[in-house]
Order: C-alpha cells, then structure tokens, then sequence
C-alpha cells in the first residue's frame, strides 16, 4: 500500500487547501457549517478517484481540483441533510453539525454545498462534466430519498438492499470516477470502465461500511457498535442473520425495528448472533467479490503510477478497520 | 394586455403539463410535495420569460420546455426549504406543504427538485445553458442565506435592502431571461440585454410584492396584510416611513423587530402610518422606474409579437393586485 499512501500524502494537501478556499467564500452563516462537516476527517476518497482517473486517461493540467472537489462538497451536503432528517448525534466522532449550529443553519449550508459542487464543475465549459454532475446530484437526492424510504418500511429483501447502497453511496462514487475520465476526454468506453470501477468499488464500501457496523467498537469508527440495527437500519450482516432464521421471527423483527420498539435486550442478542454467525465477516466477504469486479474494470488502462494507485484503493477499501 | 393574455393562455397548459410530467417521475416520498408545490398557483413567470427571449432571439425548435422549467422547479425547491425554515404557515392562500407533508418530505423534496432541475438544464449539452443554471443556483442559495441573516439582525438601510430582493428574487428572474437568450445562441450583448431586463423586472416584482403586502387583504394575496411587518421584515414601505421620522424611534422599532417583540398596537400603529403616508404607493412608483428600466434593454430587440408580450410583462408587474 506504499504508493497509495504516498499519493494520498502527495495530494491530500492541495485538495484540502482547495475545499477550504471555497468554503471561505460562502457567506458567514452557512461558512462554519461547510468547514466544520469539510474539516471532520473525511477520506476525501471522491475527490482522489477523480483526480486518479483524469492521470491514469493521460489529463495532464493542473486544473482538476475544481470537479474534483465538486464530489466531495456534494457528499457533505447530503450528510449536512441527512444527519438533521435522522437526528443524528454524530458524525465521524462529532457532534453533528445540525446540534452546533442549528437547523436553519444546516439545511442552507446543504444548499450552499450542492448549489457550490454544481458551479465548481460547470466551470470547465465541458457539458459531459456537467451532465455527469447533474445526473450525481440527482442520483444521490434519489438515493437519499430512497434510504430514508426504506428506513421507515424495512424489507429483509437482499435486492432492495443491494438498490439503497448503490443508490446512496455507489452512484456518486462511480460518478467521481466518471467525471476523472471524462475531464480527460475518455472515450465513452474509457469512461465506462471508469464508472463500472467506481460502482464496483462504491458498493464494496458500503458493504465494509455495514460490516463495520456490527464489528467495531465506537473508538475506531466514530460510531456506536450496532448503531445501524438501534436506528432500525436494515443492512448486509442482518439480512445474512435473518436469511438462515425462521421467516416467522423474521417478521417479528422487522415490525419491531418499523416500530422501533427493540429492546436492548433483543439488540444485545442480535449483536450477539451477527458475532457468533460471522455475518459481519460474511459481508466482507461478499465486499471483496465487488474489489474484485472493480478491478477487473482496470484491465484495458495503460499500465502506469495511477493504475497501482488504484488497484491498492480498491484493496484498502477492504482492510479498513474505521 | 390581450397578447399577454393570449400568449399565456396559449402556452400554459404546456409548460404545466411538462412540470407534472418531470414531477411524475420522482420518488413517491417526494412526488406529492412536488406536485402539490408546482400545482398551488404559480405565475410561470420564469418559464414564461425563458420562452419568450428564447423565442424573441429567433429560437425556432420545441424543446424549450426543460430549461424553462428548470427555473420555475428552483423557484419551487427555494419555497419549501425557505417556507419550512421560516416556519410559514401559508404559501399562496393554502396551508405550507411542510404542514401537510412533514419535515423529512419536504426537506427532500426542495433537495430532489434542485437537483431536477439542475438535470433538466444539463439535457441541452450546452455549456453555457449549464453555467447559467449553475450560477442561477448559486445565487439563488446565497440570497436564501442573505435574506435570513438580514431578518436576524435587520437594518433599514436601502443598499442592504436592494441587495437582499435582488439575491433572493432579481437573479432568478435574470437567469431565465438569460437562459432564453442562450437557447437561441444569442450574442453576449444580446444575452446581457435579456438579463438586464429579467433583473430590473425582477427587481420591480418584489418591489410590488413588498407594497401589496401592506395594502391588500387577505383574499387576494393568499398572505395576511402587513404579514411581512408581524414577522419582523424590514421591506421598502417600513424603510421609507422611518426614513421621515427621527432615528430614536428607528432604533426602538428595529429592536422590536429583531426580538419579535412588536406589540398587536405597535403594528397597527404603523400599518395606519404607512397607509396614511401612501408609502405603498410610493414602493409602486420605485417599481415603475425599474419597470421603465427593464423596458428600455429591449430596444436593441426586433419588433414582433415576443416583443410586445415582454412589454406587456413588465408593465402587469406594476398593475397586479395579487
């Protein structure tokens, strides 16, 4: 993993020092919302699979940041809506923006974000950028949408499960690499392999996302161990519990979950039988078939510094433990 | 005013059957709060102004209807969030869709018709049209945020004033002139021309809106009369009474404002004096220059029925009552 870290060192400061210059430019009441959610520690894996992908397809200028970034503000600007809708407590470790600066505060600095990410990449003049832009927002207000949907009548259907991740997370991910290929000029089948990458990859970290959920504990992840299953969430590691269950039990929990009426007794067992089942393994199992569908994508790209780079992204978004 | 009428009678059921088309499409948490937003009595001014330079600039093709729409489902995302924020019970005489759908529907919905919208503007595969729109959102975000930190610490200063209607009304109107123009391939002094004539009208549209709010009843506007002094905003009849009394008495009353601590006396009060003082109409008369002003950038236009439509346009901002 030596190059990925070397590259993430390399970058990581321009990308941060951009963020944070647009940031400043927002008006006052929204400014300390948009650095407080850009400066929680996010991986800023968006902004660096855009950049790979413009300089593994040969784009050469220095002027990446803007479209680059553009995937990262979108990103915060969901979470800044999201975590007011859900009520979160925190994020990333944090107290989550909405309980430091308010829900006025919040929502708009979401809508300042969006409203920034869809300038910063109308910049260019490059209308592949801006529809692939304009078809992420859309897709990532759709799977926002989709999410909370589904939170309020859980399934235990693998396939709809499978929709919400992509939805929420993949989509824009794929988006990222997209918008690399296509700030390069990429031929429509270079910028689908990108995007077949992204997709692949996006997925596979959703599913370590909801693996980690059942397996860390709150010092590492920023997040309570089974945070997702106390909020009523549906995820891989459950499904893969309930799959081998009684569908009679199956249909108990779900209600219980709907109504969010778990005890923490049921919780604790639950957690119990993902541990003791390994389904929390099982889905980083199933998260490395994606790795693996990922990189498969990269089998036309020149060989090359970014093709490395990439290749160890994909492994690293495996054996991450947070 | 009959080529207004005939233009508007002609073109509306189009540009409303496209909006409950696009509406249709979305997810179904969000499609009622949609719908029920697009559907509760818009003007379509945008749209109808996004058609009319398009068409005045010789745009002779039939698919005008995403961009035009896109600034009118902008508009409408603006209203939801805004409506939800300021807690408004009334949006055009019927109760304010967050009431009626609640607070996570809304929210998304605001978010998914911005992103719609953005999408609907990118389907052209021209820059420009993507920039536009890009910047359009922007400013439209940044005058949402201007005006709320305006309410909170108010002033009766003018600039401040013309800058909070211009970002949270004028650009809009201006980006859908402007986006008509660019359609059609227009020139830079041609586009700049519609602009300018979309912002001074724009400019004039609040200007009346913030004198019909002190004059007309209930009935007409679908708004309480001097609704906008009960919650504590400073529009132009207040600025140019207190501009004819002494700064003490300015100072009492923007303290009042500030702690929405307006006695039910207080406000009759001043609603008597900014009636007895015509500073209603004396709003009006501000209006009609900018009308004259937005009049004179069509000069440089060809005569033809578009032309006389836009005239008619401007002049019905001065003449409505509601």
């Amino acid at each position: 993993m030596d190059e990925l870290l070397r590259f993430f060192q390399r970058e990581l400061p321009e990308i941060n020092e951009f963020l944070d210059h647009e940031a400043d430019q927002l008006n006052g009441l929204v400014r300390d919302v948009a650095k407080y959610i850009l400066g929680s520690g996010g991986k800023r894996i968006r902004p660096m699979l855009t950049l790979l992908f413009a300089r593994a397809l040969g784009y050469g200028k220095d002027d990446y940041q803007a479209i680059a970034c553009a995937l990262e503000l979108l990103h915060s600007a969901t979470l800044l809506h999201d975590d007011y809708l859900d009520e979160a407590e925190l994020r990333r470790g944090r107290e989550a923006a909405h309980l430091v600066f308010g829900r006025t505060e919040t929502i708009l600095a979401g809508d300042a974000l969006l409203a920034l990410a869809n300038e910063m990449g109308a910049r260019y003049g490059n209308p592949r950028l801006s529809w692939l832009l304009a078809k992420g927002i859309m897709e990532t207000a759709m799977g926002e949408i989709e999410e909370i949907e589904f939170s309020r009548s859980p399934s235990l259907d693998r396939e709809t499960y499978m929709r919400i991740i992509i939805g929420k997370t993949a989509r824009l991910i794929e988006c990222a690499c997209r918008c690399g290929a296509a700030l390069a000029g990429a031929t429509p089948e270079q910028e689908d392999a990108a995007g077949e990458f992204g997709l692949n990859l996006g997925i596979a970290f959703q599913l370590v996302d909801d693996a980690l959920d059942y397996a860390s504990p709150t010092s590492e992840t920023g997040k309570p161990e089974g945070g997702d299953l106390k909020e009523g969430k549906v995820t891989l590691p459950l499904i893969l519990l309930m799959e081998e269950g009684d569908e009679a039990g199956a249909e108990v929990l779900l209600e219980a979950l709907k109504e969010g009426r778990l005890s923490d007794a049921q919780t604790a067992d639950i957690l119990g039988q993902v541990r003791e089942g390994g389904y929390s393994e099982k889905t980083r199992e199933e998260a490395a078939l994606y790795v693996e569908k990922a990189k498969a994508c990269l089998d036309g790209f020149a060989p090359g510094d970014e093709l490395v780079v990439l290749k160890q992204a994909a492994d690293f978004v495996l054996t991450r433990t947070k």
